[in-house]
């Protein structure tokens, strides 16, 4: 009787599906931008969903998590935001984490993925992005017969072997450095199975650049241990690279001059913003006693990188934010505020839009017609997209911050920390987040969401409007956004 | 015997002075910007110097005013910014008060004249400002004809021409404000003489976007009188506006068609700004019982207005800006950090500016080739100088708020308002200022000092740089920084 059920509903079924299909189809071809927010949404509703069962909650009679936790819970999931509104590590039953496990690994996969499909759809008109990881591969012509070519797009076969690599890189990735965390864990006294559970939690946690805790602790668990803490340093950095740039590295380590200019000023910008960051923390926080100032120099600066990695958006901190000294937490503002590289798991503005920004006020500055790094011309039009991608993230923050502000009277340094967090998709927290009013957590979920499809969205959709170029000096595109 | 010995230094100072002659005009072909900073940095020594007499302090025996306060309202009157460290009704002898006073007007009349003579210059190579000063003229064949030609770039005798212009109409309509002020003054009970100086100052002061008081209770006083409130909104409005504007509504008020594009676009960012703050402090701040809670619909409308209007530059308030909510500070950050208009006493980035960089996003999102503004083409690399002076003021106030947030530990609230008051040389404050421990008041100056000084030589100086054009369309520059 079920299989007659079945039968009967399966013409229905598909056609329905057909439906869909089509439907699909006709919007990625028509709104590209619009296509990426409806598979966003679905995914954060789908999520949101499971997460509302009475199953996903650990402990029986508590009748399921509030709409508003379940749905800001997948919001920070689905866009390995990181921010948390419930204790990670006792409110989920194991229902509830595998949702959340599928889902950081999903969403880290889904940016890319999607930026992939978008960029090929754009390639036809001349595509951003899927060119960007066709710059990715060392092409000698590419390099030296001037701009990136219509042909160089990538085909629609190609998308399929590009998404294939991309997901057997990740969980390649992933498992590595699960592999590598197992003996901390177990160090710690924790059994194997919830060893091999936490390792690989916090390898895609951290990958994804999503920043979830799976023990109550959280990172602060492994504070005297260095490998640990490396590990997951090692794996936030990679992550937020972006695959174009890890491709780059793992095909061309060895030839740094055969890098295309993206992977260069993905690089150069992300070790520059590491060390600033870094030496800045160290100052700052030098003798503030309820975070470094107990410390020796040289743990002090170990924590001090470790935390300015983090900002990249990786979101794991081994200290308390709301501890720092307000000046540390503007730092980390402007820090996070830039995230991580373009079409990575992080988030932000991007250190490339950054990158774009100074070298156009080096021009200026020095009378150059053109931006130039690395003997390559950075096109015009370059500099146009990354003023929309900086006037789309500061107007996200300023207007969430004003709401959040005046709903709360909270001071602004813990304000602007928590939304700038939730906007680059970072994941630090004053703990201002999880005492939010329900209006309060659908402001800060709506701002994750913006920030991180937005930043993405913008870029593909914006390459699809770049039609006329100057050929003069080779021309090089860096992903902006 | 004094004949004698003034005879004898004759020749030698003669030939001093020509020495310093020689050098001045070496230094203004070879370095405008190195001149801008070297004039304003004297008139900031000179008052400095004046300012720390015991002479100019109110009261006997008191031994004159500290360096750092002397040093830091030198820096503030000739900047225009109008924060205080001292009480500016109580501290200062009627010597003092001179110096202010006539430090207000040469600060004021001083930045256009410096734009003015860095114009000339520059325009050797193709003058932005000068020509900017000649766009605001009507020109029928410049409006038709295609871009600014060379040949319109003022000429030395021109100069002199409108520097004299400038000061006469800056006095002109500095004593008809002051005209109107003084039955307001009289009202009050004050005598003839005291209001003859309070008006005097007040129109000086508004005029010129200073924002310093000569009465101990400041506007306050004047909070029922809004006839006495409206001619300062219109004094700091016309001022913000800058030179170009104010001639070009004098001459063609009638004909908006005939105003170039940078009229059209100051006029139309300053207006669009001035409802939105006003709007905003209207929603933000109707409950609040410290601020406008107490007050009637009609009231809270006007003041929300006033309020508005001097976050251009102009820096009077009516409330305690420490009242405000936090909401309320942060939208007063961002009207501040704009600013006014270019060429004009008004601080900030520029409503210009802003406007150019909202057009290079409206083009990136419509896939149009380049910005345009009522039916004109804006030159690409307006952006490039646009993103420069964002990017010199962002880093301003970034680092100082740093600072200031570390020396004093106080809340980023007040901070962040008071740094931007002075970059944007508002003058607007929490109170935070005059708390500030010398060290403090040295990095408020040197904010001061960078924000005014920067956004003037920095568009002078990278206008010297622009030499190639793309011509397709008739295009137009907007003053920019
Ligand atoms: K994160
Ligand atoms: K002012």
């Amino acid at each position: 009787m079920a299989a007659q059920a079945v039968g009967r509903r399966g013409p229905a079924r598909r056609s329905w599906l057909m439906r869909v299909r089509a439907f699909g189809g006709g919007i990625i071809r028509s709104s590209p931008s619009r296509f990426a927010i409806l598979v966003f949404a679905t995914l954060v509703l789908l999520t949101t969903a499971l997460l509302s069962l009475p199953l996903a909650r650990a402990g029986t009679g508590t009748g399921g998590t509030p709409l508003y936790d379940a749905f800001f819970t997948a919001v920070s999931t689905i866009c390995v935001t990181g921010l948390t509104t419930v204790d990670m590590a006792t409110h989920w039953s194991p229902f509830g984490n595998a949702v959340i496990f599928i889902g950081m690994n999903i969403g880290g996969m889904g940016v890319l993925t999607l930026a992939s499909i978008l960029g090929f759809v754009i390639s036809r008109r001349l595509g951003l992005r899927a060119k960007l990881i066709a710059a990715s591969d060392t092409n000698p012509s590419r390099a030296h017969a001037g701009p990136v070519s219509e042909r160089q797009a990538i085909r629609l076969g190609e998308v399929g072997g590009l998404l294939a690599t991309v997901a057997v890189s990740t969980l390649a990735i992933e498992a590595v450095i699960m592999v590598g965390m197992i003996p901390s864990v177990l160090a710690k006294g924790y059994d194997f199975g919830t060893s091999l559970w936490y390792s690989a939690y916090y390898a895609v946690s951290a990958f994804t650049n999503t920043g979830f805790n799976p023990n109550p602790e959280g990172p602060v668990e492994f504070f005297d241990d260095y490998w640990f803490q490396s590990l997951m340093m090692i794996a936030v950095f990679l992550g937020s690279l972006g695959f174009p740039v890890i491709f780059a590295l793992l095909r061309t380590w060895s030839s740094p001059r055969r890098w295309s200019v993206h992977v260069k000023l993905t690089i150069t910008t992300t070790v520059a913003l590491w060390f600033a960051g870094a030496i800045t923390f160290l100052v700052l926080e030098y003798d503030n006693p309820r975070t470094y100032g107990s410390f020796g120099f040289g743990k002090t600066l170990y924590e001090a990188f470790f935390m300015s990695t983090m900002t990249r958006s990786g979101g794991f901190a081994t200290i308390d934010m709301a501890d720092m000294y307000g000046s540390s937490l503007l730092v980390t503002d402007m820090l996070m505020f830039v995230g991580g590289g373009s079409a990575s798991t992080a988030g932000g503005i991007k250190v490339t839009t950054l990158a774009v920004l100074f070298l156009a006020a080096y021009a200026e500055a020095r009378g150059k017609p053109a931006m130039e790094a690395f003997g390559r011309r950075i096109p015009r039009d370059m500099l146009r997209l990354a003023v929309s991608v900086v006037l789309w993230g500061a107007t996200i923050v300023a207007v969430s911050t004003v709401i959040i502000t005046q709903i709360t009277k909270s001071p602004l340094d813990f304000v602007l920390f928590d939304v700038i967090s939730a906007f680059a998709t970072c994941g630090l927290s004053t703990g201002l987040t999880e005492s939010l009013p329900p209006e309060g957590k659908y402001v800060m979920a709506l701002t994750m969401f913006m920030g991180r499809v937005g930043t993405v969205t913008l870029a593909a959709a914006f390459a699809a409007t770049q039609k006329r170029q100057l050929f003069k000096r080779p021309e090089e595109r860096p992903i902006v956004g």
